[in-house]
């Protein structure tokens, strides 16, 4: 494979991730709407820490421990603000 | 669907995340390898910025611009970091 095949497989995949980001957010969305038509705090440390632990355990690499904790901080970072203007 | 369900669906996602990422990054070191090999420099800085400019424009939300450019940008930055490692 020369550089512009595998340009074009890293752009399929980029497509792939911002779809991919896109429905996380809306699952999100989703459970936040039903958290609070049930009067519970929408927010969840806990579970933010468990989703981490969850996915470094299943991350087999080259991305590191590190990477892995520190891309999905970002993503759910990106999940409360999208929170923050919804329940605005 | 209730909230174990939406956290299932969030879960599955999440470990497809981590191996769109990790694939990612396999083709990024591939490119690396090609380019070392045709001692061309590794890093692009033109390239990235068209990977977000292709990325943001499509990208249909509920992420922001922002949001995407933010991510992409530290994914590029991971993509960099393991590059570093591998040159050594």
């Amino acid at each position: 494979m020369d550089l512009s095949e595998w340009r074009a497989r890293i752009d399929a995949l980029d497509q792939q991730l911002v779809d991919l980001l896109n429905q996380r957010m809306q699952y999100v969305l989703e459970i936040g709407k039903l958290k609070r038509e049930n009067g519970k705090p929408v927010q969840d440390l806990e579970r933010e820490r468990a989703i981490l632990e969850q996915l470094t355990t299943y991350n087999q690499g080259p991305l590191s421990t590190q990477a892995i904790e520190d891309l999905f901080t970002r993503i759910m970072q990106e999940a409360r603000n999208l929170e923050e203007g919804q329940a605005q």
